[in-house]
């Protein structure tokens, strides 16, 4: 078990910092990090050090028995008129209700404003993501079996690969392969793109059947408590040779690892990948992002693009994926993940080679 | 080949209706719907009568080759900054941009208020998920498809459980052959709950092992062209008997089928299957709405509800899913789903017996 008393404490500190009487919680892997519990539709909401989970008849079961730092309630009605009642009970004349105004809806927010003219919602951005983006012991343990999982079932399926499958079935093959490993469900929508399809970053699977000497682009993710893996690896048959561009992309990978330590900036590790992949040649042909964080979500912070204003943190962990994709030809990327230690990083994946 | 011209026609007049100058659309299904095209992040946006598919880099190739209705626009900075570009293009002092206030983040809509003075936005509710609501014929035979690729799957998973097995490894087996019967991805995280976990009506599959004579809540969704099945069955093992509140369960089915046709209310039909299983004495254990459309997404208009104010009209497709959930013991939900015809209703699934 997690330490959730440790880390919601760290949260209401944050809320204290941030001048916060009270918090909403829409985004659900927040209310996974902090309470324990995951459902498709559920709220939270923090008034005054306490919280509360509205959830309905579907989940409330599971939330009493499982859900921790917080006060399941049943929603009878809808969770929007669970949430009026709760903030009615509030007696501040000017609650500062934070909301995360990447995720709320415009239409809740608005809602929330007429009801009360007590309440002002305040809008965060990435309050309790930037907990979750710094992994504890028991996290990277967790997101180590997530990897162990995925390369195990990648392992196999590679042995069973071969011309004539559909990339359908290598998809399937590749799911049941994560099942029988200990998996839990799918990070997301499984990518196997066989020969000209590779050159699309993100093709999921289709019923297209691999010919000879084409590479496949295999993209995947499992869930493990709750955690995400995510790789990507080229599926070379056997007799194929590795294209000229796998080298350049190992190449831009080096480049990016060997600038992962804390204190470095997110751009500067995407920077140096870009670079060497521009100047050799490939420029137009690596359009996203270096990297990501993962953890509950597949894609959370920190982002390792251009853009990012971050540091590296000790405790982060993300994916490093420079790929160069030729229009009409064929596509690699390579995916591993690193979690960033005192002095540098270590592999949660079993790199590439 | 689905009818997008004639759809995309409608909703330009959806539009106009509204009196609405462009509509900014960020629900992805939506973005299927009127453009053929899906992605993990995208935005479309109408102005004056022309529509607008604002994609990142990594789905631009297969959005121009793809896509309908629109034209494609590579977001080289960010989607925000693409969608700000275009809504500069306008000339109208007071545009009425419509927006999805269910759909759309608090955040979007505050920063498009800040950029421009000229524009307004306008909440809309449901606007694209209302014409989504009634299928045409295309539609129901791809649904059709996903319902048969469905039970081919189910129908050889039957044959091969047995005591001693996971949930997750019953669900892995379910997933390998919805792939192998030609599925594209699954609609929701599979639910195999045995024993007692049977009276949780949403509990994903654990390593919890199936005992002899348990039994098991299984409540599954494939895709298929984008489609989505959503089906619960109760899985007996060899030798086991149907509990007596399967039988109530049926009666509550049947009784809501025969209300089931263009006119009737969609809470009326809610109310009869949630009467006769309060009057059967279950009253307290059957606490979810009785079913939701279906179609590019697993929950959409329209909701089968005490709440709902619809009324069932021809080619709406919907599941009916009365269950009864007995904590500490078990629970049974059958699920069904039909599409709406002129005198009454046809089933999408083979119905369970």
């Amino acid at each position: 078990m997690a330490d959730f008393s440790s880390r919601y404490r760290r949260w209401l500190e944050q809320l204290e910092a941030d001048q916060l009487d009270g918090f909403l919680l829409t985004h659900s892997p927040n209310l996974t990090y902090l309470f324990n519990f995951t459902a498709s539709t559920a709220m939270g909401c923090c008034l005054a050090g306490e919280s509360f989970l509205i959830v309905d008849s579907r989940y409330i079961e599971s939330a009493r028995s499982q859900a921790v730092n917080c006060q399941p309630v049943l929603a009878r009605d809808s969770l929007e008129q669970e949430l009026r009642s709760i903030l009615s009970k509030n007696k501040n004349p000017k609650l500062r209700l934070g909301i995360e105004a990447n995720h709320i809806s415009y239409d809740l927010f608005a809602t929330i404003q007429s009801w009360f003219t007590t309440v002002e919602c305040v809008p965060t951005h990435g309050l309790t993501e930037k907990l979750r983006m710094i992994k504890d012991e028991e996290e990277i343990q967790t997101l180590k079996e997530a990897f162990r999982i995925a390369q195990t079932a990648y392992g196999h399926l590679v042995k069973n690969v071969s011309p004539g499958m559909t990339e359908t079935a290598v998809a399937g093959l590749l799911e049941f392969e994560l099942r029988k490993a200990g998996g839990e469900g799918l990070a997301f929508e499984t990518i196997v793109a066989s020969g000209k399809r590779a050159s699309l970053p993100h093709a999921p699977a289709t019923a297209k059947r691999i010919e000879p000497e084409e590479l496949l682009l295999i993209d995947f993710g499992v869930k493990y408590h709750g955690y995400c893996s995510d790789l990507t690896r080229v599926c070379l048959l056997p007799g194929t040779r590795k294209p000229p561009i796998y080298k350049v992309v190992q190449e831009a990978r080096e480049q990016a690892f060997s600038r992962i330590k804390p204190g470095a900036l997110c751009s500067e590790i995407d920077q140096v990948a870009r670079e060497w992949i521009a100047r050799s040649g490939y420029g137009d042909h690596f359009g996203h992002s270096l990297g990501h964080g993962l953890g509950l979500e597949v894609h959370e912070l920190p982002a390792l693009s251009t853009r990012s204003q971050m540091e590296v943190q000790e405790g982060m962990v993300f994916t490093i994926e420079p790929g160069i994709y030729l229009p009409g030809q064929y596509g690699v990327r390579i995916e591993d993940v690193v979690v960033v230690t005192p002095n540098g990083f270590q592999f949660l994946s079993q790199p590439d080679s």
